[in-house]
């Protein structure tokens, strides 16, 4: 199993007979899944999506990857929240942080479309100039604002820079036949690929939302896909005894109901950062409703145990931690002895970095445990596709039983429209002219 | 004022004669400060800082800046905690978070030893291959593992690579006089710079510390310190109607008493997001101790409106918003008709993108207010070295108020060496026998 969970740090937290004391609760969240009965039932299409999704589909990804990678210096991915974390997520922990940075065979592939800021615009219109340039817009309707501003304007750039041309270099992920961006991209030309029905943007990454991009960085979808699939199967039992997935759900929530109202996401590498965002969509979004929730929070370490370090090992005792250990790191480095030993860390010679690193990790768990954080850990050997495809899964499936547990719709998100219409009223929109009203008023 | 504190929006939460129920402990918090006789009052070095710095070494500060602009192609910036994060944060937050793609006349910037990851470390070192390369190394001490780890491996890399002359591109930042790291640069003849005494790393922004990376990027350094200054003359006086640092703080702490466990900072624009870590470092290690302490987290919309944004909106009512409105941007866009209209959006033709940035802002207080989180307003004209400086300053002295109306030392953090002890008891570190037995016991 590419992940596992330990949990013998949480002895002093959690009693053995409490988590077995949620079984009857797991079966009962299972069945909902499994029966396709539950709260939000619409949108149980990632669940079976590793062994079902549209090989002929994939095939064409894969295609649009190897001919970007061919005519482009540049890809510009449009999208915001589930149509932008995850491809970000992957390629920044498959690849590098620094991706755009490294020398590389495969395009620079910048995310825009994500903000409404246009200073982060007009600086990813710059670091277009003069490349070849692909445009990847991901957006079910087409109608969200953040990335239609950006695609309306990446158009433009296209259009200018190749004409009739352009249609062959933009690449449309949406809806399958609704919505006015099928439509349009029909119209002119433009290759599409599909959001399926059934699979909301939170948990869309191992669709053509995620896999497009990724693939562009060169990370080889297919062993993605084999993880997710091999964690569909490993995690289909519904026994707390051998199911980590399901252990894990059940334990954060024993977790949450002892007031433990934050859920830390820990890694130890600094390529986890932009995972640790697509973690805290996928949890805060599904669970944090009808005034519930545990808060998703992350941090890296130990570049942060010099800032919240302090606070989780003694401030307010609200949180616990679940820590990604990824045992094998992509580069490593020895320590080499230093005659002038000016740093004191002599002791450390011959030692490599990984090592180090996984005794600051052991020695943290550790130090937080004792200051009554409990700790929870997902072990990873390596971090390579096919772990990150067994990952994803792991926290999806995790965060539909943990959702059914604690009794919310895991797959809406109903809250946030609460902004989208108070902002269409206060640009004027036609049709919100009371609600224009209303607001301005309370803005006096 | 380059920060004014809008409180409109509170109305719901808390009532206007709480605040000022609070007068006499902020009086008490302010005589604290001033009279250098509460908790942690050997770090109060900040506190009259931006008029007493040490103006000798900030003209070799701008020199040596100078110095790196001309010989080097990359400043590798090796530190942790707060000798990483206000540099980083204050150069991405005014120069760009894309900072090292942008085409530019100053050197690229990375920042090195602020984790134990192998491969982050390999991934610079590559970056460095063929550049010139200067070497900012910032330790109190000269001791600290992830630091100290880096500085050995690009120590060897600039011998190689320069020989003799590497100890004119090595700069470092460490103790006025005690420290092995002080000794052995002025062995190797080093320029060096001091973190004085009486201000802790998450204070240090304003010293060599923060000042010499983020004067190689570019920014005036003079406006920063105008900014702080400004910020420490208009906040100095103790009265709750005109202090809107002090009324934050306050106000803070009240949310807090109210059940308010995680304070979110909140911004508008990609380029603030290490800056939000700063604000993390500073108020978590500040206040997260004796099992107290508001929680700080943060958020960038309206990226993460599309993940947290559910959460604030209707999650568990643990938490309330500290929204920095940053009026102007630093470059602009108007959205320009088009005639397919596809994505329904041309009620916004000819407006400006940063206007609608301010409708999604105001949007988003609005609905986030009357779905129960509280939400406190930092208006900022427009983000230059001078509002930096202002922002800064503001902060910090709010932290130290704060953290005295909380009952806390605001200066020390014990929590941190935890951590530490465990790993060199686990590294076989000579003297920890003892301690490594035992925790080789509870690793079992």
């Amino acid at each position: 199993m590419a992940v596992k969970l330990q949990t013998k740090y949480l002895e002093p937290f959690v009693r053995e007979h409490e988590l077995f004391g949620m079984q009857h609760e797991v079966e009962a969240a299972h069945k909902l899944l499994e029966e396709k009965n539950g709260l939000g039932n619409d949108y149980l299409g990632w669940l079976y999506l590793p062994r079902d999704y549209d090989k002929e589909e994939f095939a064409r990804i894969q295609a649009a990857a190897k001919q970007i990678q061919k005519d482009s210096d540049v890809l510009v991915v449009i999208g915001i929240g589930g149509s932008y974390l995850g491809a970000r997520a992957a390629i920044e922990l498959l690849t590098s942080p620094m991706y755009n940075l490294l020398p590389k065979q495969t395009p620079n592939i910048y995310f825009a479309g994500n903000s409404i800021s246009p200073t982060a615009l007009q600086e990813i219109l710059q670091l277009c100039e003069g490349k070849d340039v692909s445009l990847n817009v991901i957006s079910k309707s087409g109608t969200t604002t953040e990335p239609a501003l950006a695609f309306r304007i990446f158009r433009e750039f296209m259009q200018k820079k190749y004409g009739e041309d352009a249609k062959k270099r933009i690449y449309v992920t949406t809806d399958k036949a609704r919505g006015t961006l099928k439509k349009f991209s029909d119209e002119q030309g433009y290759q599409t690929f599909v959001i399926p029905d059934d699979v909301g943007g939170r948990y869309s990454v191992l669709t053509a939302v995620g896999l497009l991009p990724i693939a562009v960085a060169g990370v080889d979808i297919e062993q993605i896909m084999q993880g997710a699939q091999n964690a569909m199967e490993n995690l289909s039992v519904c026994d707390l005894g051998i199911n980590d997935c399901y252990r894990y759900a059940a334990l954060r929530n024993i977790l949450g109901r002892k007031g433990k109202s934050i859920e830390l996401l820990v890694s130890y590498e600094p390529a986890f950062t932009l995972m640790n965002e697509w973690y805290k969509q996928l949890f805060g979004e599904s669970e944090g409703k009808d005034h519930k929730g545990i808060f998703p929070a992350s941090v890296v370490f130990s570049t942060d145990l010099h800032s919240m370090g302090q606070f989780i090992q003694d401030g307010s005792r609200i949180l616990f931690e679940t820590v990604v250990d990824i045992k094998r790191p992509k580069r490593d480095l020895t320590v080499k002895e230093d005659p002038s030993n000016v740093d004191g860390l002599n002791f450390l010679t011959g030692m490599q970095m990984s090592y180090i690193n996984q005794k600051a990790m052991q020695g943290t768990i550790l130090a937080h445990t004792e200051g009554g954080t409990p700790n929870l850990v997902l072990e990873i050997e390596e971090m390579n596709p096919f772990a990150f495809g067994y990952l994803v899964y792991f926290f999806e499936k995790a965060c539909a039983i943990s959702g059914y547990l604690s009794g919310i719709n895991p797959f809406d998100q109903p809250g946030v429209e609460g902004y989208k219409t108070n902002m269409f009223a206060l640009l004027g929109k036609p049709g919100y002219e009371d609600k224009q009203q209303q607001l301005l008023e309370k803005l006096k």
